[in-house]
């Protein structure tokens, strides 16, 4: 790549127009840009989200606490449509002046608490259910060390590799070397840590999985970027082996349908506000296909 | 910028030769790469680390516990030379698998704790002395909130903006505007935040006021980058009172000066075992300065 004639201005001006698939949606300012108010549910919890990385973390960690028994992880999922700009609605910002999904409101306490940010969200559930996060002082301390990690690391995986390989208007080879080199360290980052360990945080399935967890088997299944061949994905052994073992279970299965809109069909729920909302769906798609 | 020729190849190669200023740190693989034990002070608290960013958010915890009255916050903190791959000996490696300074171990337990990534290390501190994290559940939660909001928003500051404005070994235009653009909007979340507060978490300093104000009042006082000009720094008026209001407070002066290497002398404490290591280094540059 060779761009020698190119010398930033004194002082940056916003060209609207640059940007790649999704320049609709950067802006250099924050703040709403209209009026909208959110929805409400019956459920003292209510999310604000769509089924990217971030907010798979949050709907696999409800799915896995009402299928531990909580009944008041119970929640409406509603959908925020990123591309259409929701997040700059002025009742997104006010629950999350960052604007960006996952936001949740928790209604249960007085006054409702607004919780933004996907790593937030998940030591907010596991603190209000004391679940997925250990007692003991060591193991706690080890889960919460990996899941800054994965705040840490998922700009460099999404917004670095993921953009230039992926989703900029050209292919440039700088950025592209500089983000693979880093999504290759982390991948091994977490394949030697997963070697010892059958989870990330040590022999117990914590919020660090659920957070590291779409991210990364995105890019070991080939779901996001079409990147596998590229990093050589499947040589991180022990990646994929904790990859599957997460996936195959059932309230991931449901936590990556909620609010998803793309993809196949059958495992899309675009809303959710009842357990019985994904046997509808199957029910729904059932009837669709005998029509 | 044009560049319509590059094509990815197939699968990824790692070229040693690429890579800007800080080439020689960036590996597209984790693990140790040569056997060096750390070195452990008298204190509970150990610290390795450097005085970035990162880095700084620790010290000046540290040392607003210690003003507060914690005597056991009292700390060593060893220096890392990350330009000299410190980061990679084995015994670095075994607290932070990551390679990235800050990294702790708190010899008080039994076993000891190991704490990596900073804002696990704010956390874990915060809730050890019960300081600097309201205990108010809603004003917890908003702590924690732009707590994790930080920790996704350096890596586009640092890693992206910072390495395309300031580091890259030439000027691209395309990652200039797209990280420029995210920059300016990151100042603009936080300049409406602080309209409104005068911490960040709300009328209380906290660990969010830590983890935020090393980053943006380099960029603010053009400490990194060479930029505050570029991003016009100073229209976000509220960030520049909120830099200012916390630099004035003298843990912070101190907390900055620890593990530095770089910049005025008289503003280096390169390690830091004992709160007089401070007063000794002002008398041994008054010393020089009279020799």
């Amino acid at each position: 790549m060779s761009d020698d004639t190119y010398t930033p201005p004194r002082v940056w001006k916003w060209d609207a127009d640059s940007g790649g698939k999704f320049a609709s949606i950067n802006r250099p300012v924050a703040g709403p840009t209209h009026e909208q108010e959110l929805p409400v549910g019956k459920h003292p919890l209510q999310l604000y989200s769509l089924a990217t990385p971030n907010g798979v973390k949050v709907t696999v960690m409800l799915e896995e606490l009402l299928a531990r028994g909580f009944r008041e992880a119970e929640y409406d999922a509603h959908l925020v449509n990123i591309l259409e700009g929701d997040q700059f609605g002025s009742g997104f910002v006010a629950i999350n002046p960052n604007s960006k999904i996952p936001a949740l409101v928790d209604h249960s306490t007085a006054p409702a608490t607004r919780v933004f940010e996907s790593g937030s969200i998940l030591l907010y559930l596991a603190e209000k259910f004391g679940a997925f996060l250990p007692g003991d002082p060591g193991a706690r301390t080890e889960t919460l060390n990996w899941l800054f990690w994965q705040m840490g690391t998922a700009p460099l995986l999404g917004g670095g590799f993921g953009h230039f390989y992926a989703y900029a208007p050209e292919k440039y080879e700088y950025p592209i070397n500089r983000y693979t080199m880093e999504v290759k360290r982390q991948l091994d980052v977490l394949d030697r840590r997963l070697a010892d360990h059958q989870f990330v945080a040590g022999e117990e399935y914590t919020i660090a999985d659920m957070a590291i967890w779409p991210w990364y088997s995105a890019v070991v299944r080939n779901e996001a970027y079409d990147a596998a061949e590229f990093l050589e994905a499947h040589t991180y052994r022990n990646v994929n082996r904790w990859v599957e073992e997460i996936g195959a279970r059932p309230a991931v299965q449901r936590g990556k349908m909620v609010n998803r809109t793309w993809g196949d069909p059958a495992q899309q729920l675009r809303e959710r506000h009842d357990a019985s909302d994904f046997e509808k769906r199957t029910q729904d798609k059932l009837a669709t296909e005998e029509a």
